[in-house]
């Protein structure tokens, strides 16, 4: 046995020989391992890692074909961190943060992304991880990633937004970490999934089309584009141009959304967490907030799957969406980023409703000239 | 603008500035461009490509606790791959030799993964991806990824092999081309994995556990393993421990299984393609074959997910039920890698009915000592 290589979490995939390919690619560590001076961590912090992070930046040329104008679009695909979404990048952060503090649990009130993040970075960490819904609001099947992981999920009668406060509650009162979206390091988790398109791209894009339901995820991009351009890696600062849903646009409307209603789930959110910050990020770029509508983000979604093979979430679509629907304004050349925040194989209810049934034909007689006469030939 | 990189699918990702992180990670080209000089691949190759591999080596502490004697057990989650499973390996080689070749169309008879995989990479390739399956015995859940990336999905009266012999006699005599673990590009994508472990590990692994339904994996792994060894870029081979579930062992009983049935159902395979490959890789290796039955297999998926954070496909499971069926036989100090195949949300039915739902407390009164009291404080 020659290995150097251990299993604890802070020093594994360190001792890659270097031998690998045409470049050498080193293993990824995890992103705080690989973004650590960036990071609020210290040699302290007990790094809970999935290797999340490192998400492949893929060129979609149809979506830029439709544009026209010589740009280059690429999807920032963050639907394959270990759980399926951006929450991931967060997570890592608030987990090996209440960790270091000595959390033995955490808790969250979430019916999606979040909750399967929490319970995964949780117990493997060794905590408890209890999840806050309201009664009777959500199916089993919604549950069924976070139950998996070993969430502990109490239904409370009430609503969401009663929910939400009985998370907060008890963090204050019992020796239990808040691991919503107001844990800062959250954002501090997400902020380097802008340091990975910088890393990858040379500078920033010249464009981030993003989707915007809670205003976290646009927040922390900002934070990482202009952390990375006061260190020097950019010479530029991307337009932030954030896009929310018809039926839950907030920001757009600039009130409250009492009912949110699309099919983008991830986003249905009516009184976002980082409003202030995200209309910051918005400001200071000179980006925009436009709106969405479901048959839009149904379109890009189907096209994103069929044309350029990558399969997201319907929320994610957003970006793709509405960056189509204001390519007017697109710079001649421009380099633009679509976030695409989850894995399409998170809601497969809206993959079987919105799959091409024509292209699936039945009852085809077994003979090759049958056979044939349905594919065309 | 000042960007060089282009959306082509061929140089893209190659201007890094190197100036990422503490170690520079360079942006994953895909693992045609990563490993090119040791694939069947030419400049005239037109790589078609979502960014497969390069996927997360994750150490798993409580497997490694559970077997003793030091070992360092990892899982290759290679779910993490653009359509969920290990699949993309193949397909990316598979689909840019066909494009290579001219092919207009291609064809595969599959109902999970491979069609999956086959309709993405065929889709972004500009080709016709046609999927063949038996008439009536495949519900629409099961096809709605491949749906929604495109793929024509033709059911023919007769059963799985008949649909075999089918996708086989098109390819023959019309022009499309068969995409199907015949497909010999299919194991020369897959043997990357072998290459991404020695990469990442500086060496081979003591033992390799993979699952083993048609055999091709097992197959492709030893022919990276044994590749790269030649090269010189590993001091050892590893032993290749191959698990087979308990009602579709063909391989372990020495006799093709006319009706497979288990839980791992990208394993429930009667008549694996790669039979013979398969036994000699085991053989060259030293390596075995043994069975789980659905039992370990269930109890190994709830175990990474609970206790280790990590999703997976059933069938994946079957490696980390098999290590821990052996794990007498394990040496002092090995080091060990269990293929995880794919991703758990390629199978939310699975999911749901053995999450724990036990940890599911409903109708909890809307106030703080009740809440309280529910978690258990």
């Amino acid at each position: 046995m020659t290995l150097s290589l251990s299993t604890t979490e802070s020093n594994v995939s360190t001792s890659k020989s270097g031998a690998g390919a045409t470049s050498a690619h080193s293993a990824w560590p995890g992103l705080i391992e690989a973004y650590r001076p960036y990071l609020p961590v210290s040699e302290n912090t007990p790094v809970v890692t999935l290797k999340e992070g490192n998400t492949p930046l893929i060129p979609v040329p149809t979506i830029a074909e439709i544009i026209g104008k010589q740009v280059k679009v690429f999807v920032k695909y963050d639907g394959l961190n270990p759980t399926g979404s951006f929450k991931d990048r967060g997570m890592t952060m608030a987990i090996s943060k209440a960790k270091e503090a000595g959390a033995k649990a955490v808790i969250c009130a979430s019916t999606g992304n979040t909750s399967a993040a929490a319970a995964a970075y949780a117990r493997r960490g060794g905590m408890r991880a209890f999840v806050v819904i309201p009664d009777g609001y959500v199916a089993l099947g919604k549950l069924a990633q976070a139950l998996l992981y070993g969430a502990e999920v109490l239904a409370i009668k009430g609503n969401f937004d009663q929910a939400l406060q009985f998370v907060r509650d008890m963090a204050n009162d019992y020796p239990v970490t808040l691991v919503n979206s107001v844990n800062p390091y959250r954002l501090e988790g997400q902020k380097t999934g802008a340091f990975e398109l910088v890393d990858a791209l040379g500078d920033a894009p010249d464009w981030l089309c993003i989707p915007v339901g809670n205003a976290g995820n646009i927040t922390a991009y900002w934070m990482g584009f202009c952390q990375y351009h006061q260190l020097g890696k950019s010479d530029r600062l991307p337009r932030m141009m954030g896009f929310q849903a018809a039926g839950a646009a907030p920001i757009v409307n600039g009130a409250p959304v009492a009912h949110p209603e699309t099919i983008a789930t991830a986003i249905r959110i009516g009184n976002p967490a980082s409003w202030q910050q995200a209309v910051a990020a918005q400001q200071s770029s000179k980006g925009e907030f436009n709106i969405v509508t479901d048959a839009e983000i149904l379109e890009a979604y189907r096209l994103l799957a069929c044309q350029e093979g990558v399969f997201c979430e319907p929320a994610s679509a957003a970006s793709v969406a509405g960056l189509l629907k204001v390519k007017d304004q697109v710079p001649q050349g421009a380099t633009i980023v679509c976030v695409l925040t989850g894995n399409g194989l998170k809601d497969p209810d809206t993959a079987i409703k919105h799959s091409n049934n024509n292209s699936f034909k039945q009852g085809i007689e077994p003979n090759l000239k049958a056979v044939a006469e349905a594919m065309g030939f």
